[in-house]
């Protein structure tokens, strides 16, 4: 296949830093081919930067009739993430959209079923999928070194953001402008590596979110949510916006030790044998199984962005498997649903959710959200 | 006053360490006067190993009204600790009460009245109050140098306990034996010293139980609770006897920082201004308050059961004040208590505590359990 012809929906902040690295051929077998946007300023601004060459459009329907592109990546509204990409999947043109995969998984899983049918290549800019530390972990517990899964517990509390942030766009921290908070904005990289590491969603979740708590906006600045497993393991997710300096530590134990994630290190306390084969043979009152804390070897090789885009970029020209396959982005986004259904409800969701029941309740509070769209 | 005859009531695994420091001579102004204990072979032991001058009694109303003791240190059966307290202070002999208070705050409760009624010097058995680590936090919070309390999260998974352990008497794990699990064997001291250096209950709690989970014990064996206090700070307390190595990490966040223990040590990260007052000065969209990491002093030097009981004994000879007030047991217990309620009834649990409720439905558990004691 030639080169790729990529087209960038929506030129702000993650648009252009896309838009600059595939301009500047940082992407092997493709091309900045077209943007677009629905502020003509922005357009013009692109053309500065990128060339007279770009093609820009005003609209997401007219970029993908144009014939100028092959493959788009979206970076427009949250709310606008599914219904860009079945656009592009229905005219067989593949799609890397950027996180969240949507705002409601009601949506996200009609985008799935369209891009199953459409058989184009569709993935998620989950990038830190690619940092070493948590592909050790995954590595760790895939080939059965950490054992049976016991408990998880992720505090990922650095994710400060001030008043002023919050002030900077009226669409921001409001149902009808981003249709969530901490956990839509700001965690669903750590959502996603939470399922994506420990190979499981929760069977159930017990969440509590406190909306406006240290800001003033309509969504959520901090969230602790409780998991149970299918295989009886537990969980804790704790996040907020407030907190400074904050932290982000991921624990993990399981049958076979304990493996942690804190300050870009990894460490794996390893026990000989596993848990519950010295349960039963000790016999004394005190003891436990003997444990080593191992150095495990984690390169510090990060690509971020340009390591998806690329695998993408290679699996449209050579059929290579997703790192983030688009049809995963309905996981992470399956676990703030539950936590907000639950914090709303006051009790348990099942999993899996019921999509109808979030999709009602979120629809009460866009209704009256203070920020109205255009649309 | 002369030195302070002190009684041991019930010589097993904790009683016989007191008895050998005090019988050492390890505690100024204090001597081993007397023993008490069911069992006559127990008894006898005693005499050899701390002199025939010892003296030894089958029952504690005996070594009480016996006149050879001022003060007792109370290490029996959980259940009997209030009834014990309070025939002490009905005979104005002084109490030291092995952790836990008691098994349900209703009798503790009644055991704080007893104690206040008759003006005795009444002490908890809180050794780790004495771990520098915990002073110094405890400072810190008191002082005002972290602020306002935002968050608290303790991961207190290291109290490893094999089957054998459990297997080793008929009682232990069950709820007529001992009255509970982790919550009431082991994690007394953790439950004591998180709302000790924290400085408040929470006003509502939700728990979640693992009863018998990885062990084949009655009580359970895996907590996580999450708690909201009055000033709306939030807080996660998780335990388990089943992992290993297991964690014990205790973070505190406030206004002005963050302050974690773990592995020996505590670091303060300390915000040059606090962040409500960064917050409302800060004008761009990413920045966050500076935050210094601070190396903070802590003395290597803890004391444990040994500064306790001195300090019990200065208090009543001199009437210094107590560092654990017996009176506070109740705090801790109210704590565990109130897991139980939540995980039980599956749902929230208010402070102050339905103390009859809880009466109940731990009755109702010791009514079907598979220990049925003499009494």
């Amino acid at each position: 296949m030639n080169r790729v012809r990529i087209g960038i929906v929506g030129i702000g902040n993650m648009g252009t830093a896309h838009a600059r690295y595939v301009s500047g051929g940082e992407i092997n077998g493709a091309e900045l081919a077209a943007v677009c946007d629905i502020s003509a300023d922005r357009l013009r601004w692109a053309k500065e930067q990128f060339g007279e060459a770009l093609h820009t459009f005003e609209s997401v329907d007219a970029m993908l009739d144009s014939g100028t592109v092959d493959a788009i990546l979206i970076c427009n509204l949250h709310f606008d993430h599914p219904s860009t990409a079945m656009k592009a999947f229905a005219r067989g043109i593949h799609v890397l959209c950027e996180k969240p995969a949507g705002v409601y998984t009601k949506q996200v899983r009609e985008m799935n079923e369209a891009a199953a049918a459409s058989g184009v290549k569709f993935a998620m800019m989950f990038n830190q999928r690619t940092i070493p530390l948590y592909k050790k972990l995954k590595d760790l517990i895939d080939s059965g070194e950490l054992g049976e899964i016991r408990r998880t517990n992720w505090i990922i509390t650095n994710w400060y953001r001030s008043q002023s942030y919050y002030d900077s766009g009226k669409w921001r921290a409001t149902w009808a402008g981003e249709g969530g908070g901490v956990l839509l904005n700001q965690c669903p990289h750590q959502l996603d590596l939470w399922q994506w590491t420990v190979g499981m969603l929760p069977s159930r979740v017990r969440a509590f979110c406190s909306f406006g708590k240290y800001r003033d906006i309509e969504v959520e600045d901090e969230v602790t949510a409780y998991v149970e497993y299918p295989n009886g393991a537990t969980g804790v997710f704790i996040t907020t916006t407030a907190e400074a300096p904050g932290t982000n530590r991921l624990e993990v134990t399981g049958e076979r030790g304990k493996i942690v994630i804190e300050d870009g290190k990894l460490t794996f306390w390893r026990l000989r044998v596993s848990e519950p084969e010295f349960n039963q043979t000790f016999k004394g009152a005190f003891g436990q199984p003997e444990c080593w804390k191992c150095d495990v070897p984690v390169s510090t090789d990060s690509k971020a962005h340009k390591a998806i885009t690329q695998n993408w970029v290679d699996s449209i020209r050579t059929g290579v498997n997703l790192i983030a396959p688009g049809e995963e982005g309905i996981r992470g986004l399956t676990l703030s649903n539950a936590m907000y259904l639950s914090a709303w409800t006051d009790g348990w969701v099942e999993l899996p959710l019921d999509e109808d029941r979030f999709h009602e309740l979120l629809q009460e509070r866009i209704a009256t959200s203070r920020y109205q769209s255009n649309t």
